[in-house]
């Protein structure tokens, strides 16, 4: 008899665990519920469709039911949301969405990639028409419905996260004023406020009104439109559309209802297996915490590589792999107009902050991305932090025009190998005028860290 | 009294190894000795301002004598060539070239940075008028004023290695005819054959004619130019100018008379300090041999960035300094056109060649460099050369239109770290959209090679 495979969620750690069992074991069951209309689309380009930079959705879509059924031989329900794991008697109770029905499901192997959702802030109107987040694609499909049907000449986005930077860039290129509100001193929040502050510039020659130290108390329905109420500077501001980029959560309920271990952040516990506490019980994805390797403990940091990493390796191990996922380092990147703003490991204030590296210290520096008298080059502004004891390399972020995100992931890789910053100076990176300056940005930071 | 250096050969290296012992040493005498006319100028832009690229040959020149003595308390010396080295007396000959006088000066200390020289093949005609090769920046101006001059219309570029290509775009850019001759079987002959067919067809697409397997005998002056008799498939060329590209050879026969240690490849054996086998004796850059890490012996590279670190880690050491050069990678990368071709570490036949390596075996991918809904997303091809005991990582390279010089770097930042093609297929690169596919291709071809 056939292994039985339940995976919860059918997007992209869900539909990678699908994908390797079947590779790993052909002649298994595997099932996808997916509570959504959607499978394996790819989120984080959805901006850039309602932008006008990707032209359809469709081209988000990266399977559908009937392609992941006749292709890999996986069984996709969507519309089908798991409400109940009963982890001992190993099975599941689905509710068919469009049916309305509730049916028990048996599993030997469960994989939980239930994700996680947009938190949409308890104000009140946060629910009114022309109010949205964005997550998922069915968001992104009531945007841009909403767009296409109301023609909104003034936006509001609320948040200076990846979410609200990648919208207002969005808006911005269909020509609809934006107004971005941040409750902090600065956008991004979790970069360090010196790095972004070019940035922050960019945003407002772009035609970007920012307004920072703003906290929206209601939003009000009226005849011409939306009025948000505000605490901070400005009092209140009007918009056609509001997009709510306040973050997001791990859906983590289902799991924690059925009894299986949470860590500190709310999303599941795993072990580097990405099996949970429960044997044959797996999670993977955004919904689920991870060891930060720099910081040598688990944290919830949903992105979407290590959600399609860890969804593979679930996959793997739950079908009889020994796969281990060694951890993440933090590293994330997005692009800003004509800067690109990167960070990867910790930036000094989490340093501080944890026990770990009391002792850490940061430089900075700027420097051009090519030799300096070749055309096109732009500088690049890099942050290290390091620990002043050892120079071990704790995180770096780096941001400009120039070439930012391949050099954010040569400082990732050298925090994976444990390096120092006398390491980076001394990394034989390569060389040539259109390409990089002799030594590198990358060096240089190490270099100038190194003397400290 | 002040500690007194002498330092041979004023660029990169040189003043490098200059600007570090006035650092570290401000009271020191620092004598740089260069026979060129020339100090501190960037050879890998030459080929840029030919093409137009960069408008001045100014805008390669670093620094100059005066600059070097009033900023950095340097003296400099052009024009001036150490022909003799008493290492036991502590003291060089110098011969003044534009005088003809020959001065004996003592040191505390000397530094020799000699750099390298290009090969011109002993040939017939080698020397003759319209006949160049290209290494200095003399080499440079002396093209330049041909072009200015003569206005040639077909150039024959032998040697199909980075300058040779550098060269066949900057005179493509010029609108010049260019016929590439190379006496291996394919262009960039230290890649993969396989990784230069599509950089190949390249060319010809720009207006390159190849001429593969060819050897040059003998260059002739005829009235209406020079022509090049060869063996091959081709009998032979006519050329209004011809650029010798055939490689470089280690400027090390001063200091092989004066008796220090020569390493197998003919350059100048140093220590991970950069010292020869005399005390007080030190050199840098491109005429000394260093370790590469992935063989675990020396080589000789010459390379800019190695040029540059080992200079000053020279000085420093040379002025009380301890500093240890990690040795080289062997990263480099060349644009072609709008390809850009890279590689670190070992190719796969280096490896299998090496005894350290006979269970060297590879992998070739060809990966998206973005999200493929993501426009402006270009193919770059990897191959990953690894060990099939261990899957070591043992070099790469990349060739493609897409973003491959720094993911270059991520892969030799992973060999330097000791990684495996395991490490490099879980590493946390960045993601976003318009920088990278979910997977980076650096991580899918670690990925391919850790299931071999």
């Amino acid at each position: 008899m056939s292994t039985k495979y339940i995976i919860i969620g059918g997007d992209a750690a869900g539909m990678s665990a699908a994908s390797r069992i079947k590779r790993n074991d052909p002649s298994a069951d595997v099932i996808v519920y997916e509570r959504d209309a959607y499978i394996s689309y790819a989120a984080c380009g959805i901006p850039y469709w309602l932008g006008g930079v990707v032209n359809s959705d469709e081209e988000l879509q990266m399977m559908t039911p009937e392609i992941a059924k006749e292709k890999r031989g996986i069984d996709v329900f969507v519309n089908h949301e798991v409400v109940a794991i009963e982890a001992a008697q190993r099975h599941v109770t689905v509710h068919d969405l469009k049916k309305g029905e509730l049916d028990d499901v048996s599993f030997d192997h469960l994989i939980i990639a239930t994700g996680a959702s947009a938190i949409r802030p308890n104000i009140p109107g946060a629910l009114a028409t022309g109010v949205f987040t964005l997550r998922t694609l069915a968001d992104g499909k009531s945007i841009f419905k909403f767009l296409e049907e109301n023609d909104p000449k003034k936006a509001v986005i609320v948040g200076a996260g990846y979410v609200g930077l990648e919208m207002a860039e969005a808006f911005r290129n269909k020509g609809i004023e934006v107004h971005l509100v941040e409750l902090a001193p600065h956008i991004m929040p979790n970069f360090s406020a010196e790095m972004v502050e070019e940035v922050t510039e960019h945003l407002k020659a772009n035609g970007v009104k920012l307004y920072l130290e703003s906290k929206v108390k209601a939003i009000k329905e009226q005849k011409t439109g939306l009025k948000l109420e505000m605490e901070g500077p400005t009092a209140s501001l009007n918009a056609d559309i509001i997009i709510l980029a306040t973050g997001v959560k791990p859906n983590s309920d289902l799991a924690k209802e059925a009894g299986l271990k949470m860590g500190k952040s709310g999303a599941i516990w795993v072990n580097n297996r990405l099996k949970t506490n429960v044997d044959r019980i797996w999670a993977a994805g955004d919904c689920v915490e991870l060891e930060h390797r720099v910081l040598g403990e688990s944290v919830w940091l949903p992105l979407a590589p290590s959600a399609n990493k860890t969804g593979r390796i679930a996959g793997d191990n739950a079908s009889g792999g020994h796969t281990i996922f060694p951890g993440i380092v933090g590293t994330n990147v997005v692009k800003v107009f004509d800067y690109t703003l990167a960070m990867t490991g910790l930036t000094e204030k989490q340093a501080l902050d944890s026990e770990k590296f009391t002792h850490a210290t940061s430089v900075v520096i700027t420097e051009n991305d090519r030799a300096k008298y070749y055309p096109g080059g732009e500088p690049v502004k890099i942050k290290l932090v390091f620990d002043k004891r050892d120079k071990k390399i704790i995180g770096a972020q780096i941001v400009g025009k120039g070439e930012v995100a391949k050099r954010i992931d040569v400082i990732a890789t050298a925090i994976s190998g444990g390096m120092t910053a006398d390491d980076l100076a001394m990394l034989d990176l390569s060389y040539a005028p259109p390409f990089a300056p002799v030594y590198d940005p990358v060096n240089v930071v190490g270099s100038v860290a190194g003397k400290r």
